[in-house]
């Protein structure tokens, strides 16, 4: 596990890093994204699909693994690759942030998070070890620490308490680890506290994680702290480690990320604005339902190579919305989810090319200056 | 338009022919299916994924597509065929069946069939004249001609009636056609009574259509009348145009007529089923939600060698219709689809081969004996 991440290239100008983080499941090179595969599937996307549009890695979720089908279910399938029918590298996440924003009655102690499942109703409780033993029988190749998502309102004596609790759970995590194939992130809270961040950064860098994530963030705190808590949040992280924002976001957020030193992103953004028809482009956001897009003989994107824009108009994917077809949440999906990889993809070349990586949607220089 | 259908080989113990559909978009290998697609798009497949696997021609509705996004705008984005993205062969029906199966407060004249929208409750007069204008606008490679489409338990003295009107349209029909590049089939109609049907086929068998189809089975008849009327009616209609039977339907129904001559079937049951969870098994349907599929490691179908079964498990596909993923609709729609062309190209190889067209769903010799 000593030479599973290297970076490449670094860009002079501020933090972006190109790297190459190496898997039992196959090699990424970063900064990359990870569609959510949330109950064993990118919502209405095939695997091949995702493969054919570069995509590297997937997110699963294993708070919605373990209520079902139930992470022995799935270990004795062969695990979420062989279950899933995705042979490339699979993160998954530790359930801590889905008990915190699904779950009925949560309870958080010492012990860890209990909590009733919003399927049906029964009680659970999900310690680290446990969370180690599912992702363990889910076989991903990237595990995450059980942590608490906190509100980004909370006191900060609350914020505190609660960080010093996921320090503890983070190293019960490393204790319980049995799986030589998979990596471990630890999770870096401490609300919007730049002290706490610091010190559960410090604290949490000496422990033998393959890569830190930075977690509590796009949660509602808004465009100016999501930014400057992630930055300084990453500059605390070493140098050799991935680093990884958890559920952040809007392209722009993670380009902002990117040059903040952030290798890997997940975000259910792609393909739930794909499902409501909220399509990017590289002039911007569209809705697919307005009317003045009915007779649009237009690609959504003219810049765009993928197959939703090199097949069909702007008309037809407005007629499959309207018409509730499940054809219009399989077209916006791979849409959506060719933009956020084209942008990736156009951070790599830049910072390969020693570019400056800048937000540009136009694709034609895509992600270069 | 002369040669543009070819009987390549036939069956020597029954009707059954191999035969070639020649038409604007493309040349049809006889006996084919024809998936549905009612709206623009075969229910959550991709076009690339239909020609994957063996689809050579589709159909569209035409009341649906003239209601939703209209004829007019379909004609101004370059017809069906570029809208919906698919360059191979289109039969379009005549809006006839849903006008029968699915308007409100139809009401039937010589004049046409004047109903309301089930989407809006607006009211619209389809003509024979307006149907091929219609499919005209649309660009279909086969149109139909409009008919009514009689219920099973009709009374006979409307059967008859009904019937002398359709051949009074099928001829306003010919009589509206301009488009050179665009086929035309005739419907032989006359309910349950055989010598209605004899009428209805000696009377339109001398127009200029280029293929005659069978309508008004499928509807509640029963299998057994099904077979009868149907086989019956092909045997009255000349071996030199192709047959086609309308919406029927389940596999061993499009076996049976096969051998009673018949080349074009569609049905929207594998697609519909799919969705449901009813999957079409070498050795059965198998209802995918049923507790005993919960950890089934083994693929739908052991014989198939679909994206669905060469890839995932029933556990899989199992836990996808339970949590309601649309992966669940996709790929169950790709396998019964795969199912029904693996069919069809069975027949086709027996044919060929001057082997008997037989019910073999193993595969292994699919179609032979």
């Amino acid at each position: 596990m000593s030479d599973y991440f290297s970076v490449l290239k670094k860009d002079s100008n501020n933090r972006a890093r190109l790297g190459r983080l190496v898997t039992s499941h196959g090699v990424i090179e970063t900064p990359a994204f990870m569609p959510v595969g949330t109950q064993g599937t990118v919502k209405a996307v095939l695997p091949r699909d995702l493969r054919e549009m570069g995509c590297q890695i997937l997110l699963g979720n294993t708070y919605h693994l373990y209520l079902r089908p139930g992470h022995e279910t799935i270990r004795n399938l062969g695990g979420l690759h062989s279950f899933m029918g995705w042979d490339g590298p699979i993160l998954t996440d530790s359930g801590g942030y889905q008990v915190f924003s699904l779950a009925a009655r949560r309870k958080i102690s010492e012990q860890g998070a209990c909590f009733q499942s919003h399927l049906d109703g029964s009680t659970h409780l999900l310690t680290p070890e446990k969370a180690v033993e599912i992702q363990e029988a889910l076989g991903s190749d990237i595990a995450m620490v059980l942590d608490e998502c906190i509100p980004h309102d909370a006191a900060r004596r609350y914020v505190r308490d609660s960080t010093e609790r996921t320090l503890r759970w983070a190293e019960r995590c490393q204790r319980a680890r049995g799986r030589k194939d998979q990596l471990m992130f630890g999770i870096i809270q401490g609300g919007m506290h730049e002290d706490l961040r610091r010190w559960c950064a410090e604290e949490m860098a000496p422990m033998p994680f393959e890569g830190f994530a930075v977690g509590g963030l796009g949660v509602g705190e808004g465009e100016e702290l999501l930014r400057s808590i992630s930055a300084f949040t990453a500059s605390l992280l070493p140098d050799e480690r991935p680093r990884y924002l958890m559920g952040v976001g809007r392209p722009e957020d993670i380009l902002s990320a990117v040059r903040a030193g952030f290798d890997l992103f997940d975000c259910v953004i792609p393909t739930r604005n794909g499902r409501n028809g909220t399509l990017f482009t590289s002039s911007g956001k569209l809705s697919i339902k307005r009317a003045e897009f009915a007779q649009d003989p237009r690609p959504l994107d003219e810049n765009c190579r993928c197959y939703t824009c090199s097949q069909f108009s702007r008309a037809y994917l407005r007629h499959l919305f309207m018409a509730g077809e499940i054809l219009a949440s399989q077209l916006n999906s791979l849409h959506n989810l060719y933009f956020y990889h084209r942008i990736m993809a156009g951070c790599r070349e830049a910072l390969r090319a020693g570019r400056a990586v800048l937000w540009d949607p136009q694709g034609t220089s895509a992600g270069s200056s």
